[in-house]
């Protein structure tokens, strides 16, 4: 017998890969941090010898969710200002709260809150775009969540950086000094066309090529950033995108709901991907990107939440429900989005999208061990003919139950292994309090 | 001072009645089922007595919730068919089943099942459309839920009721042997206009008129329903309801996704009223109705979960949120369905479409005390600068901690107070074992 980290023993497996495989009263072998083994209960007691054993016997498990975009460190404005314009809530409410407020501490606060919530959701991995990655990778740490972490990129002056330049030279200081850490990647994250220089963006590409990192930028969010490109530009800022030679399989392009259909088709040539987050599409007002078509082009569509501010929740499963619904109703074909393809959506799609796909997204011997358990075990949940249709129309986030990344254990029944839930609250307390004021 | 049952001291709560308002650190006193008083805690302790005293520091209080069109037994079949075409969900999966299984056990048991998770998710009162009254009456009774039962009506024969007319009969003879029942009331429930023929139809609208009960009926749900009848009537089905004399106040149109503008003057101009059930009719595919433009029109809107076979979750926290993100996006108007007005469907707009509006709906004194507790203190609800925004955008039904209807307490910290979890489990997987055989 082989002398292992830990065994799970699950009631179902979902692995994602290979796709339509659910498991049943399979076990998932861990040793130093990655998958070793996913075998039935059974054969795992005979051949293995776990220092440590986890029983699920009402539980599903599925790779640890990927967050393809937020604003983490935004949790501390969860609710600020709802049901306004996108222009009054932006000048009038955020940006006057950003400006006053966002500072490293604000950073690895929000971090924090946004990381803990993520975890109590399932999600094991967070693309963000943000200021001051250094205390957002603190925050990150402290939890043992993954962050792919957003170096911010805008022209304008803010209380991170004096211009695009320096938000770069910040940046890459940061990658320098973490990049070694194994729960830690990094993407360059020019926030949008229209806050954006051609020059600067030029500059991201020489970088991402030079130094293989994903390229994380809003696109074709309203259609007011479309009327505002060809106004300044003469070009939609896709078109604009493409002649400075950023299209790539190293693209992730947030939002996409005004990408038209020649649009789409040069996207799924390109090898870009699009972080889909109907959340906040539908609650900004931003409008219905058709998701159907996206898949049928065979575009890589992964799921993000957004930021707290915009959502306000970061919650992939909220979101796997909403963007299969969503493309049932816009399309009337109840077989749209089904539910086994949200979930690669919210997983490996994820991954692939930041170039993770190796290491995370699915449940495959030899990648990382990052992975959800959710109990499918409350009154709410009965009967289950199918845990992965009860996955995306059924479970909340109240199911989930434990959570690992890199093999260790960061939710435990509910409770996360390294902060209390006590101190988390009354840091969040303490700065709502400050933001009121 | 005076003697009281209950004495509720909540951090927040929303009345929805006056509207746009929220009252801070204060108590509701509850006497032999109804509210008393609603005033700060402090003179509350100066005034009253409570045999009885619940303090919830970090919670919100709102009316308990309306669901305004379920089938609730049909719990049992939650997701036994998904992402499948309409036709075939029904005809393949759906139909075969109920013929089946359906039973004065199924509804019982169904509706038990149903009615512990709408409780566990704030709802305390629901309207239903299924087979077998009494026995679905008599699950609502040992949980201690409202209850709105349907008189269903079909012309096809089924496991119930041979015709219409047996249908009518066997549901009037339940109404009579229940209609006492304090947390019981009644509605006429034909199908829909393609499975009622006028005769019926005729035959329900007198019922109305002689014992003064709503009409609960599915209308234009699909376009294929609109061109079903104007092949066979030679009318869109409203036109067909209208010349019937069936629009009025006591009717309840369910889905209405394909009700064109004239129609929704129309139904404005009557005092119908709507069930707008957003996830199932997404989830079928049906399409997505102008909820902003039914509002517009003043008419009374209420919210529905539909069945557990189409949505898949008896939960009004997620159509809330789903029904005002919907009408934001489609609108492309942020300002579009804010939260105030989704709890104002959520609870007093349905139950004024029961014809209830008297009894429950907003917490009012002289009212019966039907309250939904909520908890504000979990990470992923921190900070909190808006408890409405937070009740619609935030919090969904894992927040709910305790439920009274007429002052009994029926959810205490999230447990049921009359039947054990393990209990509704067994049974739910008892019959998931039957039906999938």
């Amino acid at each position: 017998m082989q002398t292992i980290d830990l065994l799970i023993e699950a009631r179902w497996i979902i692995p994602v890969e290979p796709a339509h495989t659910l498991w049943e009263n399979h076990a998932i072998a861990v040793n130093q941090g990655r998958i070793l083994d996913i075998l039935p209960i059974d054969q795992a007691r005979a051949l293995y010898f776990p220092r440590e054993i986890k029983v699920l016997p009402g539980h599903l498990l599925i790779p640890g969710l990927v967050n393809l975009h937020t604003h983490a460190a935004m949790s501390l404005l969860r609710g600020l200002a709802d049901d306004l314009p996108l222009m009054e809530w932006l000048q009038n409410h955020i940006w006057p709260a950003e400006g006053r407020h966002v500072s490293k501490n604000f950073v690895h606060d929000g971090t924090l809150l946004a990381a803990a919530e993520m975890l109590r959701g399932g999600i094991t991995c967070f693309n963000d775009m943000y200021f001051f990655p250094e205390a957002a990778a603190e925050a990150a740490e402290t939890l043992g969540i993954r962050a792919a972490l957003g170096l911010t990129v805008l022209e304008a002056p803010t209380s991170y950086a004096s211009d695009a330049e320096d938000c770069l030279n910040k940046g890459l200081e940061a990658r320098d000094r973490l990049k070694a850490h194994p729960l830690l990647s990094f993407c360059l994250a020019p926030h949008a066309p229209y806050t954006v220089s051609n020059k600067t963006f030029e500059r991201v590409l020489t970088l991402s090529e030079q130094l293989d990192l994903p390229i994380h930028v809003h696109l074709h969010e309203t259609q007011g950033e479309i009327d505002g490109s060809l106004k300044q530009y003469g070009l939609r800022p896709l078109q604009r995108l493409q002649e400075l030679g950023l299209l790539s399989p190293n693209l992730i392009a947030v939002h996409g709901v005004h990408f038209n259909a020649g649009e789409i088709a040069l996207l799924a040539q390109q090898g870009c991907s699009i972080a889909h987050c109907p959340s906040s599409n539908l609650k900004l007002a931003s409008g219905i990107p058709p998701l159907q078509a996206w898949l049928d082009a065979g575009i890589n569509v992964g799921l993000g939440s957004d930021g707290s501010a915009s959502n306000n929740r970061l919650d992939l499963l909220t979101e796997m429900r909403l963007a299969s619904l969503l493309a049932k109703g816009v399309t009337q074909n109840a077989e749209a989005a089904p539910a086994h393809q949200m979930l690669r959506m919210a997983t490996l799609n994820g991954a692939q999208a930041l170039g993770l796909q190796d290491k995370i997204g699915s449940l495959e011997k030899g990648k990382e061990a990052d992975i959800c358990a959710l109990a499918i075990t409350a009154p709410e949940t009965q009967p289950c003919y199918s845990p992965q249709s009860h996955l995306v129309y059924v479970l909340d986030r109240s199911a989930v139950t434990h959570v690992w990344t890199h093999g260790q254990l960061r939710l435990n029944n509910g409770e996360l292994q390294e902060i209390g839930k006590n101190d988390l609250i009354n840091l969040a307390r303490l700065w709502q309090n400050k933001i009121r004021d």
